[in-house]
Formats: structure tokens, sequence, C-alpha cells
């Protein structure tokens, strides 16, 4: 094994920890393993910040070919690219030191945070009891865990007690480079509308794109602005997860007047799963183009494996700290408590754990009305506090010590995801008392966030028929006062285990539509089991669609000049640009080689489905070269056509039809 | 070889034909190859006619073991089966032979068609231009095609030019078996309700059942009597599609106050597949639930082909006879003719195609229209009819004829399909002036088809973004006065080929929930390649789970009572149940096992996803029997503490959260 490195000491855990179990090492990937055909990183430069970079993967296409032999250039077109460090043409990044942290420069030169001891690496972080149960690990091959020293920085915490927030420094006026980095990513590399959006003045609204879609009263401009995402973020309409010690991230941010973004989820189990596979999936997550991760890891070495996954990824890193303090208190929701559930949010905020899932809304009077639900609690984290509320008489200490967490979360920027605990798991339960009074009551506790200058979003279903689900949109907005909302799914209908990837992409397209601001994945797995790589990237690529299909409907300036490409594409037969404007050119390659391997059938002017004599396609072309033929443009060779026709048709009575 | 036989005269082939290339012969295939796990066929009599037995596959499931040991039953639940014959618990049928001709006897009894010698059939109609063409492919192991005497049956006609079609019957009031079967079936097997609408009076609203749903104007009866499927087809807002010449078929009724159904295409096409291929695929696609089954086989042997199809086919047939047409003028479609099409609708008819596409509404002056668009026209039938029109200057055939294919389309019950043929193929395409002013001329014509007494649906896009589908679906209702709309997805974005299965499935859950009576499916192959089994069967799931989607918005009686099961089932970790209840039994289990491939996993009360101490709906049954132990029911133990909180809360000066 390469890499192998002594323990660092602000680990604690004098472990010599292995990363290897067979399957293939993370850091024997190289850049090749996640490029994407035709495609090249370039990247825009900021205006107002120099060191802003923001990083695109530019596609390029093939001229077409016209009638008269001529060269038409169809050009480039920049995506939005999640893939960080790692889908650079020439990265060497290496797993075992981490990215380059990009933003740290800019949070110091915010003088407003200090770096300072952190908190002592405990073996129970790592799922050990004591250090008895650590030092039987060691001789356990199973349990080993390598550490890199080159991970470690000292944490930052904001100085003082205040807060180091983007809704801190938008309310203030103040434009950070994490906001000017978002204007240029959400223009999607228009050229045009970067140049702008940068160049001219902060209107909101630009000038020369015609809007399409219905919006839902959401507030579209035509181009980003740095100061469009500022007003948005002090607004509390949308978040920019960024913990001031998660320096590698590149800035994104979730809210309705932006594109749709979606979030995947990792984590290894009790009963399966291993780091290798968590830290790889990350990086397939990625290159995919999920734009948050969320760690849900639970059992061993959860601590170790966070510093793995956060050195090592360009996007936000959410979790739900209540899975850790669990295992701390051996899987007895019981014994949790306010200061055990304190020093882990302290833990991952030290980490750069972007946001936290926090089920503060589970409220002892609603417990009662899951009794007799289809399905009761089918949220961990919501179950867990069920548990401990019933067995304390008493509300949870999340709710109890609300203006205390966010006293945290601002101390280091880590947005609050705050978790619907009563959420419904089957369709009979949608809707219902539980789910919405919790939900008035995340709206109470949004309030309380912005109030302590805190980042806020709010988790939504679950379980929803189609006709159901703007509801939850509506009352959403209203009772959370637009802060954004982050849903997973719903799944629209409960008898398609093997399928809820899809069930689930109906209702996010749906209520992506309505105003979502970010869909938590589905995969084919859910209900069933574990995902492996292939159902990650299922879930992945199907949530990018149904986010894309939002986009589209929302009217999201831009969102639709890809398709075209790609219909333009398809319609001249250039094969190699369809498959490379797409969501997933490997897939779409591989299904058009299952029929038509050879290589000179993609550059054939019709494909395996009808045959040369009934591509639509084709023929479609020679209505257009028979009116070329006839010299005139082809709604001139139809007039002509037709003033026959209607001569002919008053000679004959007006009796040529329908006789 | 089994099964090889001599030609019968009716064919006029005289080839002797091969049924294998290699694949497994289907006539090999048992009954058990289409089982699915804890299921039998069960049979509900008619009352109104002693030989309607319709088929329900009947799921059992195991009981729930309760809290005190005591054991409560689940029961079984009767689902709607596509799979005809095939699906019987000891089906011997011979693919050979054909299915038993069950609706031959009311069709007779009707005494209004009489049999005939019908069209002789011509080498051409299996694509070989001419005796030689045709000697030649006997000699070519690649063309043989084995022929069946016992397939054969001399065709039926209406008697005198009339009609004998199921409009016609519902408009002078009577109440066909067709009829009594389909109430039977669309009532979902719920006993009840069979009981209901069989016993009681023909009511079109029965009492009890509370509809959840927004129907978008839809009047979903809350039991389906026979009176109601006849009103609903003498209205034209429901078709059920029934050629009398293909009394093999289990009636069925396609329409938007019934349950949204979904149609599979398969065919061959010029390039590959085989006719072994097309009548596995038949198969495969009604075991997974497809209810109508649209031959779109192009090239050689296609009339030979469809034979097959038919003769085994338990669901609806439809096709698209310009194809075959157009093959007979070996692919020039400005060599149409009205008499050569004319020639190929009534021989599809003598077989028993039960719908028809003919893309009628392709009119000259719309043509232009598509010239500027992204991608032209996309319909394989319009383009042809496109192409036809230019070349000749003049409206097609199929429109100026209309009133004469209405002749023969009621002489058979064909009913027809007015075909989109200038559907949008990009969402840049979508809604355009073209796309409706054809949906106008379809509106049109389907007047006319019901002056004819023939039944009509109408087919629909294609690609079209969400926010513009429901624009689709009013104007349909509208301009063809509620006729059903059948359609292609549509496609909500362009940029996912590869995952076109996915991208359609939310278009067509949504335009299913607004009133589309039947959704064709669109595989994962769609844009790249032909389907093979796997994608015909994930089309197929993916469809259903759509359809039923929208089944439950709708608010269809019933249609939730399997969701509810499956869900009760999932609750209660009785994983078997789970599996046996989903749309893909198999593929569910297989996910579970891949991560707990043990037997003893499927009796744990928890899984792999999140381990024991994680399970939330463990912890939710810990709550439960929290509250069990005490003595009193939730609520009252919940109330019980909150009461002892609410001291507290006033003792305390009422400042317990939120210090």
């Amino acid at each position: 094994m390469k890499n192998k490195t002594e323990v660092n000491g602000t680990n604690g855990n004098g472990i010599k920890l292995n990363g290897s179990n067979g399957s293939k090492p993370e850091t024997e990937m190289s850049s090749q393993d996640y490029k994407l055909p035709n495609s090249k990183r370039v990247y825009v430069n900021g205006k107002m910040f120099q060191d802003v970079k923001v990083p695109f993967r530019q596609i390029s296409t093939s001229p077409t070919r016209q009638h008269d032999g001529t060269l038409e250039e169809n050009g480039t077109i920049n995506v939005y690219d999640t893939s960080g460090e790692w889908g650079n043409d020439d990265s060497k990044t290496d797993a075992t030191k981490g990215l380059p942290a990009i933003r740290l420069k800019w949070i110091k030169e915010r003088n407003d945070c200090e770096e300072y001891d952190g908190r002592l690496i405990k073996p129970i972080d790592n799922g050990y009891t004591s250090e008895e149960d650590l030092a039987k690990a060691v001789n356990n091959t199973k349990s080993k865990l390598e550490s890199y020293p080159g991970l470690r920085r000292k944490p930052l915490k904001a100085s003082n007690g205040g807060a180091v927030t983007q809704i801190y420094y938008a309310k203030k006026g103040i434009i950070t480079p994490e906001m000017e980095y978002i204007a240029i990513r959400e223009n999607l590399g228009r050229e045009a509308a970067i140049n702008y959006a940068l160049n001219d003045d902060l209107k909101r609204n630009g000038l020369d794109w015609q809007h399409k879609g219905e919006s839902f009263g959401a507030d579209l401009p035509n181009y980003i602005t740095p100061e469009f995402v500022r007003d948005e973020v002090a607004r509390g309409r949308a978040i920019i997860p960024a913990n001031i010690n998660h320096p590698e991230s590149e800035p994104m941010i979730i809210g309705r007047n932006f594109l749709v973004k979606i979030n995947a989820n990792i984590g290894n189990s009790a009963i399966s799963s291993s780091i290798d596979e968590e830290v790889e999936k990350l990086r397939w997550a990625i290159k995919w183009g999920t734009d948050t991760v969320m760690d849900l890891s639970t059992g061993k070495n959860i601590h170790e494996t966070r510093e793995w996954i956060i050195r090592n990824s360009p996007v936000p890193i959410g979790t739900v700290p209540i899975y850790q303090a669990l295992e701390k208190v051996n899987g007895k929701a019981e014994d949790l408590t306010w200061e055990l559930f304190r020093d882990t949010l302290i833990e991952q905020a030290e980490q750069g754990v972007d946001y936290f899932t926090i089920h503060a809304g589970v409220l002892l009077r609603y417990i009662p009305w899951t009794a007799n639900r289809a399905c009761g609690i089918v949220s961990r984290g919501g179950s867990i506090m069920a548990k401990w509320c019933l067995a304390h008489h008493t509300e949870s200490f999340l709710y109890t010590n609300f203006r205390e967490i966010c006293e945290i979360m601002r101390a280091y920027d880590v947005s609050f995801s705050l978790g619907d605990g009563l959420r419904p798991g089957s369709i009979a339960d949608a809707n219902d008392r539980a789910q919405f009074a919790e939900l008035d009551t995340l709206g109470e506790l949004t309030n309380i966030a912005w109030e302590n200058d805190c980042q806020v979003m709010i988790e939504g279903p679950g379980h929803v028929p189609m006709h159901m689900i703007k509801e939850n949109m509506d009352r959403q907005l209203e009772v959370c006062k637009e802060a954004p909302f982050y849903t997973l799914g719903p799944l629209t209908t409960d008898i398609a285990p093997g399928y809820d990837h899809i069930t689930s992409a109906i209702g996010a397209a749906m209520i992506g539509w309505y105003g979502t601001a970010m869909l938590c994945y589905v995969t084919p797995k859910e209900h069933l089991g574990l995902p492996n790589k292939k159902d990650v990237k299922d879930g992945v690529i199907t949530y990018k669609l149904a986010a894309h299909a939002a986009d589209l409907a929302k009217g999201h300036p831009g969102a639709q000049i890809r398709d075209n490409m790609l219909s333009k594409a398809r319609f001249e037969f250039r094969w190699e640009d369809q498959f490379n404007l797409s969501l997933d050119p490997q897939t779409a390659r591989e299904f058009h080689d299952e029929t038509l391997p050879a290589e000179g059938a993609k550059l054939a002017h019709f494909c395996s489905m009808c045959g040369p004599n009934f591509c639509s396609m084709k023929i479609t072309e020679d209505v257009r070269k028979y009116a070329r033929e006839l010299g005139v443009n082809e709604e001139e060779a139809l007039k002509k056509g037709m003033e026959e026709k209607s001569r002919q048709f008053v000679e004959s009575g007006a009796e040529v039809y329908m006789k």
C-alpha cells in the first residue's frame, strides 16, 4: 500500500489505518476516470474578485454539413460542472492530501474568525466506546482505517461569538467572493450573460431573454448578477452552504430563483459498505453532477470517513448529526443528551460540514398523530427524537436549545436543513395533520434562525400522490417565508420498489417546477438495500434530468440551450454530438452501439429504429430539399402548390374532400 | 424443429417457414415462465352474460404477527391481469394454435356479420415484390417463416355495409358482453364493488367510496357498472378496441373515466430483430402489464408476423398501416396510392388489428410550418404523408377518403387512433402552430368518425416541457370533444438519451392525471436503438407506475388499495409481501438480496439500509409498544405526559423553550 502514514496527533486514535479492503483504492484513480468525452475544463474569472475562477465543462461539437457542402459550425457549450479539481484536465489531485483550499484566503481576509485548537478527537467519535475497544480494533484488519496528516487543519471559528455566515454579510450589503462565483456559475456559462452580469450595472433583470416557463411566483432574472445573489441570500430565499472549515468547496447556491439543485446521499452502515466505497461514491456522484452530498454514515470510523470526504469534496457536505450522536450512546435514543449532541455538532462543524439536518420540529404533541398512520414515522431522525421525547415526556433538546444551536451554526456558517421528522412514508399518510403541524413549527424555527443570522432550508416529503404535491410547496412557501425547500422525491406511488428513482423523479420534477430549490435523490434500491455504484449513478442522472425538466418548466434563462443543441444534433444525425451533449454520454453511446456497433453507423443518416426508408428525420430533410429544388423556400413552395390547389378546389365545386 | 407444418392455402406464399433463428422458440415457453410469485389466476363471472369470465391475478399475503402473538390476516388482492391465457395456472397454450376465441360466440350471436373468403394474401404483403423474389427467399434460411394452419380463420365482416362497432351498440342502448366484462375488470377485483355494480341497479355513482384525487373534470364513478361503460362508449369518451376478427382479445376500455392504460410498441425493422423475438416480446410485455400492443414491424414477413401476434394476443393490437403500405411501394412515399392503402387496411382488418393509427390530419398547408422547426417532422407516418402531399401538391388520400376509411373501420370494428403526424420532436417545437393546427383537424375528423359509428381516440405528443403539458390536454378535450387522448410520453427534456423512459414518465404521469386515457411507453433505447427484452420490461414497468400514479392522483376508486397493502407490508417488515405486491417482484427481491441474501434477512425486523439501531420503522414500533405498556393508547399516553409537562411549563413561568 502506498500512502500508509503515521497518524497525526490531532486524530488521537493512535491507529495505523489502512485504506484498502479489496476494492480499488480511490487514490489510484486518475482524472481520466472522470473525463467526459469531447469536454475540456474552462474557467471564467471574476471581475470583482481576481481569484474567483469558476469552472465549466466545455463540450465541443462538430459542424453541420449543409446541402451545398459548406460547413456550419455548431460551437461549444459550457455546462455547470460539479466535479471540482477532480474534473481538471490535468488533475494531479491526491486524495490523501485533499483538494486545494480555494476559499481559505477569502475567509481569512474577512478578518472575523480565528484558528483555535479545536475539540479533542475521542475514540467514541469513531464509534469506539473506550480505549480498549479501540486497541482491539487496531488488531482487527476489518476496522483499520488509515489517517493522513495532510488532511488535518486547525479549525476556524467566528471571533467573539459573531456570525461568519453568508446571510450575515448579505444583510450588511456585502457581496462576497462566494456570491460573485455563484453569479458566474448560475449564468450557465453563457458568455453574454456573464459579461452582462459582471460588466454592466447590477440591475435585477436584464433585457433580452424571453422567459417561456411558468415560474409560480419565482423571480427569475434574465442574468444572475452578484447583487441578485446577495439580495436573495439576504432575504433568506437562498442559501450558500459554505462552512468556513470547508474551504475546499466551490460556492453554490440553493434557492428557487436559481437552477434546481440535487443532493446524493452516500454512507456506510452498520452492516455493509466500506470507507473506500464511500469516498469513491463521492467522486462518482459529483462526476455525474450532484450539487451536494450528504454523508449519512453510521457505525465505525465515521469521524475519519467524514474527514476524508470533506477534504476531498468540491461540493457542500451535509450530515444528520443525530446519527453520530446515537452511535455514541450505543443506539439508545433515550440516552441522548443535549451536551452530547452539542459536542457532536461542534465536532462536525470543526471538520467543515456545510449543512446539518436538525429534526427540531418533532414536538411531543405531534407524535400521537402518527400512531395510527399506515407507516408511522419513517424518518430515522424523526423516530429517534420521537422516542426520546416519549421517554422523557418533554420537548426535545433540539427544540428547547434551538437558539444555542443557532449560535454554533453561525460561528462556522453551517446552514440549517430543518428536518421533516414526521414526513409521510406512504401515500396513505400524505399531507396529514402530523406532517403539516411539524411544518408550522419549522416555520417558527426558520424565523429564529434568521434572527440569529443563520442560513436555513426546509426538508420536505416523502410519499405524496401527484395531486397533493402542490399543497406541500404552497404551504412551505407561506409558513417558512420562502426559505428554500429541499425535498426527498416525493414518491408518487408505493407499488414500485426497485423503480423508486422513477416514482420519485415524477414528484421531484413537479415540485421542482413549483419552487423546490433542491431535490434529494432516490436510487433504485430505495426501500430495499444499499445503493451500489450503478444505483448512485442512476439516482444522480435521474435527478439531474428531473431538475433540468423543472428548470425548463420554470423558464430558467439559458436552461433550454442544451436541449436545443442536442435536438439539432439529433435531427442532423450528428450521433457523436448527441451522445456528448447528453447527461450520460457513455450510456447513450452504448445503447446506440448495441444495435449498430460499426463506427460508420454513427455517420449514417438513419438509425436502427426505422431503417433508411422509414426515417422521419430523413424524410423531413427530403421535404426541405424538395422545396429548395423548386428554387423557393418551403413556405413559398407550398403557397405555390396551394394556389394551384385552390384553383382546382374552386373549379371542382369546392368539394375536393370529404365526399 | 417441432411444429413444422405445410403452408395453408389461404396464405398463398408457398413457403415452408421456420420459426427459429437461434433464440428460444416461443412455443417452448411454459406458463411457468410467466408466473408471478404468490399469485394465482381467479375468475369473476358475469351476471348479465354467463360466459363472461374475467381473469384477475390474486396475490396472497402472510398474516401480521401482533404484539400479543396473535395473527392478523392481511388477505388477498385481485389485480388487473393482462396476461390472458398465458397467465393461467395450468396454461397449455400452444403458440402455433393460438389462443381460444373467447369473443367469437358473442360476435356471432349479434347476427350482424358474416364470414367471407377474404382478400387473397399476396407475396407483397410479406414484403416480396414478386413470386421470384419469394421463391428466392424460400431458399434463404434467413427469410424463412413457418406458417400454421391452426391460426387461419375466415374473416368476418359486417353484413350489408353496416356497423359492428361497440359505439354503434352503445348508442342503441345495448350493453354487450364486452361491456359487462370491462365493468368487472375496471372494478379492480374489489369484490364489494363488483357485487354492487352487477347486482344493484345501474346507477352511475355508488355510495361509499371517498374520492381523494383531483380529476380535472373527469367523471369517476365509485363503481363501474356495465351501464356506465355503455354510456361512456356511446358518448365517445371511451373506446373498446375489439375487431370482430380478433375474438381472442379480452375486452378492455380506453377512456379517462377508467383506469389509465398503457401501450407497448414491438416490431422488427429492416435492419435487425426477428419474428421469434417479436412474438416473445408480446408475451413479455403483457406479462408485465401492458394493456395494448402496437406491432410496428416493417420489412419482410410482416403479414405473417402480424398473424402470429394477433392469434396469440389477449390484448388489443394496434398498427400503423401506412408502414406496410410504404413497404409495398419500396419505400417511395410519393408512389403510395389510395387503392394500395385501402387494400392494406382491409388486409389488416381481416387479420384482426384492433386499432389503426391514421395520420389523416397532416394537411398540405400545415407542412411549411414545420420547415423551420428544430426537429421538423419526427412522426414516421407524418413525414411519409408530408412527403406525399408535397409530391402531389394535394391533400393526402387519408384526408380526402376519410369517410370511406370510416366505412372500412366500422365493418370490422377497428378503432381509429388519429395520428399526430406533426407532433413536436423537441422541447423547442412544443405546442407550436403546426401541432395545434393538426389537432384542430383531428377534432373535425373525430366528428366524422362518430357520425359513421366508428370508435376513435387521438394521439398526442411527444416532447413537451412540464409547463406546456396541460395545454395539450385542455385543447384536446375541447377540440376533440372528449374523445380519449393517447400520448407518447411526453418527454419533458431532450438532454437525457438513455433515460427517456424516465424523462417521458414524468410527462406521462402528469398528462395521465390531467385526463389522458392511454400512455404509449418509451423505452430506455428511445432515440438510440431497438429495445431488447430488458428495455421492453423497463418501459412497461415505468409506464405502469406512471399510469398508477395518475390513477391515484385522479382518485380512481380502489387504486390506492394496493399501495396501502404494500405499505403495510413494508412497515411490518413482511418482505415477501412487499416484493409480491410490487409491480416487479423479481427485481425488488433481487435488489434486497444483493445486500442481504440470507433467507433469514427477509424475516428480520430491520434491513440493510440502516441497521438495527437506526431503523425508523422499528423505533416507531417501539413508540407504539411504549404507549401500550403504559396501559393506555398512544394518544392518551401522550396526553398524560403533556399534562404533566403543561403543569411544569406553567410552574416554570411558561419559559420552558427558547431561552
